[in-house]
């Protein structure tokens, strides 16, 4: 935990990486947010580009394919002035054989500046901050079932925009928990900015071992847990877990953990919709509750551009302040 | 129709989409040559650069595959200086089981400013600029066996810079009129810009039912069809019609339908040569007719970019004035 | 050769084309150097960014899949302010059966203005560069196994910062030098340039037939070849070659031709160690040696983006200067 910390901040306390929620203090989140606000606010206007990382190249190095993400963070290199370097991994000099190690050495003999990095595997990112050169920033784009931190705090972002403070919120996060990087991220986020009370929701199959440690309480009965709620965060189901006998029909998983118009009324009447996206209709989420008023969906989407530029910038400028 | 020719058009009567050529002003039409005109003229320059477009971001939004269109579109939009975002659907959140609407709303959320859309469905474009916000522009880059609308007007242009006027012009359009959105969108256009006559010369199973209200004559016979024309446009022959049983061997099409010096011969002396590309030497075109002193079908190419860059900063210039 | 040299060349006696190092001038070849010299320096700033061929368009048509050398030359241009058109072949209209001179002629009716082309066929990139317009550059960037010049370029330049001059040098290349394009430039360059001694080390049947009338001596044993040498240039081993029956295996030919710590003690004592990459560690070359004092490989890789700009700038301001 401590030799993380260390590896996302500078010298000076700066963000260099960012690779993980946890460990970090709450004034490094609040700076992240009060960053991206003043890029949300800039990109209202007609012309959305700002010269901050002019002359620098960012390198997507997607393992995992996610248009999305890679999309939201493209957009955000590309208003921030940057180049863009993307590699296709699947088809490029690993199957020549060439080891992770040597292609990150080779892109930084390129001298980029960053990496954003999405890999099935956990602590992927870490590896490659803790080997790449020190001028170089790392963030982690979603690693493996560990972490997913730009989504988490886009959807901080999305919180305190809507609801001002986090403290005082209850906050329900409904469905696959145990293998959910994003929920992961959430939580400590929401904890290290003081939400009220975290709550997980899920059927016990979803569930991580101890996961009470990670300082949520635990409900198996979505009728029971949204009471009193002020947010809830629906997860994406995957599709490929259906078949590996975790979990019933999908049709069964609506009736229990989708969030429907009746179910919505359990939860405070004001309470925020969220969820990462893309969302499967009729499967953890109704279409009148994802298309609906309470609905924040598509506002995330808007918002991760936001948060992007800021982590970017701050990991970059960090870096300019060192050098 | 009109709820058509509507959508095309913002409450000043100017271009917000490119959907179609049917239901399109002259005026509107001319407009866009004249536009492409000093786009063509400035493209002559050692810069090929103008801000028009800067910090504006372009989907392209192709599912069907298409390289030459696709790179005049993206180079038509890195000439206005725009940011481009590729979507390579194939591979992409639709693979996730997400809807078209629903990629089309995160789009959007991205606060990107333009779609370029490319669809094996005839209506797709029509559909995404109904549904998309009112904001954003939607450009018709072919949908099915509709309209391929900067096709035809790059089409126009190049016979403009060549004869001068549409007025008293005997046109050819010769081949598969029956699968061709060239075609249509070519017909719709001449007419629209007062053409002579429009002729379609085709075997009867490539032509569709009722052809003549479209504003054609049409001919089986191309030894009949091109005599006293000014504009030959041939079309590309689909391989994949070969097999269906709607035609002969290719030697048998290219004597029946394919354009020779000696077919040439039968138009008009000053004839030009047309072709959307890519051609199929010796399929429906012999190789010294295409490459001969006739033929314009690398400046269509050329002129495709100028076209685009117009019809590109037209509708967007529309999204600012009404804003 | 005549013709390939004039091929290269304009009028004025300026670099047009880089399509081989065989039949160029030692002054063209440091010409190359010095001006690399220079990106080099600037490259070391904060903003990697000059506007030299802002408003070009080059067009990147790889046949061949190279992820590094693709890259290099994507990010050569990129600091050098141009627009770029990534052409995937493999997936394009040459797939609709269009020939390579369609496609050339299509590329140049929009207007761009330099080829880099990578082909598995020798002589892709001259037959390129005698049938595109005067106007267009051609940069080679691997063709068959006929020659790679920048990348012998990129050797060169690494060696020149390390040991100043060419004069009294010994060169060794080892490995499969049959069917490397590499080697091929390398020795033309080494000879051009005034090496003292170009060997080359493989067995005989990774060896051309009458190799030495390129200009080398020939060595089998690696540990008599490697006496007094001053620099080693390990070739990357094709893995297909293996199955081929021109090898014995992988750990046969390391013990013959490999690179180890004992055998880099037989070349002179501040040999530089050199690879075009990537390297298969245990196969032609030790991690120990790869990664130890004496390797210059990543420094390969970052000399590779300002000799690639050289060139580039260099093609393209020759055009500038006799349009």
């Amino acid at each position: 935990m401590l030799a993380n910390k260390n590896l996302q901040l500078n010298s000076l306390g700066k963000l260099q990486h960012f690779l993980s929620i946890e460990g970090l203090q709450k004034s490094l989140l609040t700076e992240i947010l009060d960053t991206a606000e003043s890029f949300a606010d800039m990109s209202e206007q007609q012309v959305k580009k700002f010269p901050l990382l002019r002359g620098k190249t960012i390198v997507n190095l997607f393992f995992e394919n996610s248009t999305r993400t890679r999309a939201t963070f493209e957009l955000a290199a590309t208003r921030l002035s940057a180049d863009i370097l993307s590699m296709n991994i699947a088809t490029s000099a690993t199957s020549k054989g060439e080891s992770l190690l040597d292609t990150i050495r080779n892109l930084e003999a390129m001298q980029v500046d960053m990496f954003v990095v999405r890999h099935s595997l956990s602590g992927a990112a870490h590896f490659i901050a803790e080997n790449a050169a020190p001028r170089i920033s790392v963030i982690n784009a979603g690693d493996g079932q560990h972490e997913h931190p730009t989504q988490a705090m886009l959807d901080m972002f999305t919180i305190r925009r809507v609801k001002q403070s986090f403290s005082g919120l209850r906050i329900a996060i409904v469905g696959d928990i145990l293998h959910s990087r994003v929920a992961r991220s959430q939580i400590h986020a929401l904890n290290i900015l003081g939400a009220e009370e975290v709550r997980v929701i899920a059927p016990k199959t979803l569930l991580p071992a101890q996961v009470e440690s990670l300082g949520v309480s635990v409900y198996h009965d979505l009728t029971v847990g949204l009471k009193n709620v002020d947010v809830i965060i629906m997860l994406r189901l995957q599709k490929e877990r259906m078949n590996s006998a975790l979990l019933p029909s999908e049709s069964e998983y609506f009736k229990c953990f989708g969030l429907s118009d009746d179910k919505l009324k359990i939860a405070n009447k004001d309470a925020m919709v969220m969820h990462p996206g893309p969302i499967n209709r009729g499967v953890e989420i109704s279409s009148s509750v994802a298309d609906g008023p309470q609905s924040v969906i598509l506002q995330q989407v808007t918002n991760g551009i936001a948060v992007r530029m800021a982590v970017m910038s701050m990991a970059m400028q960090c870096n300019m302040r060192t050098e």
